[in-house]
């Protein structure tokens, strides 16, 4: 009895941060948060998993920026809006704007998918941003979808056709353009109180390279590291 | 200045033409007509074609096929939304639907585009069905488009994976298929009255096999003609 109570209040505590999270990202509480944990859930976690509302997502993400650079580049020829497009909906964008929101910290994946570095990989992250898209669609309609796409892309879109990427995602993209293995993060030390923490972290590629820098977070000093270490790689 | 109120005068019927198909096509009369004439001219035409309305066209039916399918078919998973998702959107299908709703008499394309038959090519009938959607959605919004879509769209999107094609469309393919010459319609004879005539066409795949058939307008004996030659074909 003892244990069962301690799992419900486990699973309350999770679903409670889970709902302010959900409302801090999209501005409103959403009325049911199941079509959410299943955005979250990787296939190797669940058989209720992402993939259905990534496949509607997808298309509302595609809509909402179409319509967006058609507005906003009204001398582009469609040549220049498609190269425009596929620069702003590829995967390493849509996970870098899912590690900006912090989606990072309610992934549900299963153990081998842990181990495999699935929380932070473009493909998951990218594609969990979309089924994220597509439940706030289905609950609140396009001109919500839209409003929530416009601010998390933020000034992507004016950014020309090749959209910034976050450090972490540029040297992901790297690793596997040179046929090296995905970077590693560790904690190498946590330091200071907790309510003011300092995080240091060590990111590595295979034995190629490594490099070391401090943060707030760990998602600060990860992205200090990973910016660290590009600049060593040239 | 005889010349010249003529030629206003036919600009005037094309128009009139164009607004009275446009409201039985989207069941409300258009505000302005500007962006369907520009829906449906072809590049050889004019540099203010198609293309843009396309690009962005594709996309909203895009979204609400995959919303369509996301809700009829609740049991399937990603694998199969996106088979049917890609049967239903294909450049054949759109110029499928082109073709029922009389798109072909109102193309605006260049001379040598017409005598290339990009009038009823699948590409540009298809394109144009995309950039008539993207059209209707900058006017009326996704409500209406989807409304138009789902009608439009019909019985297709239970019919499987494999939509089932029009003759016209499903001969193109069977040509380009075999390395064949694209399929030539000729009108053999035209017979009757002005408001009753009778076409006799014929249609040949190079000089490989040739079929004849007749009915009340160009389209319709277009249509059995092809039916015809595949039959024939095997």
């Amino acid at each position: 009895m003892v244990q069962r109570g301690a799992v419900a209040e486990d699973r309350g505590r999770v679903l409670s941060d889970l709902a302010h999270w959900l409302t801090e990202t999209f501005g409103r509480r959403p009325a049911d948060l199941a079509p959410y944990e299943r955005a979250l859930t990787h296939g190797s976690q669940a058989a209720a998993n992402y993939e259905r509302l990534e496949f509607l997502g997808d298309r509302v993400l595609g809509l909402i920026v179409a319509e967006w650079l058609y507005e906003t580049f009204a001398g582009d020829a469609e040549g220049q809006l498609s190269k425009r497009f596929n620069a702003l909906v590829t995967g390493a964008v849509c996970a870098d704007v899912a590690r900006e929101l912090g989606v990072r910290d309610h992934l549900k994946l299963g153990k081998q998918a842990r181990d495999d570095g699935a929380s932070d990989s473009d493909n998951v992250l990218g594609d969990v941003m979309e089924a994220l898209i597509g439940a706030w669609y289905r609950e609140a309609g396009l001109d919500a979808a839209r409003m929530f796409v416009r601010q998390a892309w933020g000034d992507r879109v004016k950014a020309g056709a090749k959209a910034p990427q976050h450090p972490k995602s540029q040297l992901q993209e790297w690793a596997a353009a040179h046929n090296r293995k995905p970077p590693e993060y560790r904690i190498v030390e946590r330091t200071g109180p907790g309510h003011a923490p300092r995080f240091t972290i060590a990111v590595s590629v295979g034995k190629l390279a490594e490099a070391t820098a401090e943060g707030t977070s760990k998602q600060e000093a990860e992205t200090a590291a990973a910016k660290a270490l590009l600049e060593k790689l040239g």
